[in-house]
């Protein structure tokens, strides 16, 4: 079945959605974009992707075409006509078509340019690859300096992911100055002595929705946060790890260059944390 | 007139040149691109685009979709149907839609994404602009650090014109860590003593095409060329300063942050060089 696409209030078959040339997605990455899990044809943390969103938009003053209100319709749109159970749903926003390429913004007034797709991923909860967990290996942090912004500036991940398949891992963690800062396309964590690491929020990291409700979670668990940087040596000497993302939730991370962490299965915080997350993130789905 | 755009071998009204919402030039920023300036009808270095345009594509791993004869065939046809004298032929190849959005790279044999397209330029030569010189301000260079690829993550360059422009500058110049690296869109320069300072090659700054022809005229001119990184307080202190791009050619900079540099009018060493890059490229221009 072909999926049906949102684009700029149009509901189309995904052959007939598209962009003109001219899009500043397209030819300047001046763009925005969330992903939203569904389970059971309900929304997961709408709202922290909502508000993410909006501060994505801000930060580069794209105008934010819709309310969390019409946002919320759109999405519930696409999931029944795409029927979806379990899935994910794929929201991009461009500064739009000025009607010609240039680094100067169009005026303020130029529509942005809004679509959204979306994913079946029946096996999303019961994901085989949680009972096993990912292994990772580490690759430099060449991305631009605002991380914090959800852009769609994904070459360099994207390069790092292949590198990671190339090596034999599941996925890359980024290092800068001798300390991790997340995953591709995740938030990195270890956990030593029962306490759970991860980076500080800045603007060398994603601001990850999942990761902010994992450490409310975990925090109203009594469960030990530590929010700093950690070195890829402390991360091969941690008793565990895991990451964190709209779409993998909590999946277990181990093994790190090669190297197996405790007994090279999921260890018992990541596999409590993701029974957590997603026992409440779907009581809470909208 | 509606230009002729160019889109994977057919030719089109630019209103009609979509591509889809898929593509990983639009969710990836997965694409590289070229400008080539038209003098006269002929095309200005083109063999010089076409080689850094295989080394962007090759870096990549994206096929390059066309021999350097195929490529100047349709540029020469986006020359004629928009009727180029003076002016710019724009291209762009994204590593194509793979059917969907994955941070893991579509299979080798997916076609990527040709773009084209042309503007009108009629004052490229004798641009106002040349005769009064531009003023830059520094701004942090935050950039990915693979800069020597032509990629279309042109996000920070364009809030950093955008930046300039609110500070009553043309254009920004970079830095980091101290040194300057290079402009929005193109290279920078100063002149001390006779001496024509400019960062060396790297993957910190684009390797011009224009900067190279440029540093090969002043060699062959027997002036001093020093290929080496410089701070903004040398610049600032400098007897003249400009820029190179394939649009801007050589551009004097008079101004530094607000200070002006020797009277504030263009430099004798930077008004020969344009003068020399113009009358040497439009005589090899083909």
């Amino acid at each position: 079945m072909s999926r049906i696409v949102h684009l700029n209030g149009e509901y189309l078959p995904e052959d007939q959605a598209k962009v003109s040339v001219f899009d500043r997605g397209f030819v300047m990455a001046d763009a925005v974009y969330e992903v939203t899990s569904v389970l059971d044809g309900k929304l997961i943390d709408f709202p922290g992707h909502m508000a993410r969103l909006a501060r994505s938009l801000g930060e580069l003053g794209i105008q934010n075409p819709h309310s969390d209100d019409e946002w919320l319709a759109i999405h519930r749109e696409m999931v029944a006509r795409n029927e979806i159970t379990h899935g994910m749903v794929y929201l991009q926003v461009s500064r739009g078509n000025g009607g010609d390429r240039d680094f100067v913004y169009p005026p303020a007034d130029t529509p942005p340019t809004v679509v959204l797709y979306t994913w079946q991923k029946p096996q999303l909860i019961d994901n085989p690859a949680a009972e096993t967990g990912w292994k990772v290996c580490t690759l430099p942090d060449i991305r631009w300096h605002r991380r914090d912004i959800k852009t769609v500036q994904l070459l360099y991940p994207s390069m790092a992911k292949m590198e990671a398949k190339a090596r034999g891992c599941d996925d890359a963690w980024l290092v800068e100055n001798g300390l991790v800062t997340e995953g591709t396309s995740n938030n990195a964590y270890i956990v030593k002595g029962g306490a759970i690491i991860t980076r500080a929020l800045s603007n060398d990291i994603l601001h990850g929705i999942t990761r902010a409700a994992v450490l409310r979670f975990a925090r109203e668990a009594q469960m030990t946060v530590e929010e700093r940087s950690f070195t890829v040596e402390e991360a091969i000497a941690a008793d565990e790890a895991f990451i964190t993302s709209a779409s993998a939730f909590v999946m277990p991370v181990v093994e790190i260059d090669g190297v197996r962490l405790g007994d090279g299965a999921p260890g018992k915080v990541s596999r409590r944390l993701r029974e957590i997350y997603l026992e409440e993130s779907r009581a809470a789905a909208i």
